[in-house]
């Protein structure tokens, strides 16, 4: 019987400013949003774009889920993740707008 | 003769958006540019109020000067800093809002 995978995430009271700047900081992590984003839904895991190993993207999906900024789904053997964009453009109205606004 | 501390500012086209996170993402640094949008004018560096050393508070200033996020002015032996507040909204517009929006 295989374990199901928990994951914890921030409600939206719990996700701070702090952890949502440095999680974006990282130049990939905001590839990843952004990417996200332009999708406009679910990316699964195996979907981003991206150049770094699995546990590379492992590790940036969950540093982005801890920090509040995707959600994920499990489906299956794949796991879809999504942008929390109403819980990011209701608790810091702008922000969003504004770091997909730099140029790339 | 004393010697004129000369600072590195990047220019607007300079400003790196992952930079500009970073510097954010430290809650002191965080609350130092929630004192200069609520002051809305030049703050000096030893008019920031924020509980730590004066060589943490230099280092702060460095970084957040660094990552274009602040201007610095010399009169006499006092430094006044400046948040580069229309730089950061022409380039990332919406940011810096929702940074602020943030609860404390």
């Amino acid at each position: 019987m295989a374990a199901t995978q928990q994951y914890v995430y921030p409600d939206r009271d719990e996700i701070r400013i702090e952890a949502v700047l440095a999680a974006l900081a990282d130049p990939v992590r905001l590839d990843m949003v952004r990417q996200l984003a332009d999708a406009g839904s679910e990316i699964s895991c195996s979907g981003f774009d991206v150049a770094v190993t699995k546990s590379t993207l492992t590790h940036h999906l969950r540093t982005l889920r801890e920090a509040g900024i995707i959600m994920g789904r499990q489906q299956g053997t794949a796991r879809y993740n999504s942008l929390r964009r109403n819980d990011l453009d209701e608790l810091f109205p702008g922000l969003l707008q504004g770091v997909l606004a730099a140029r790339r």
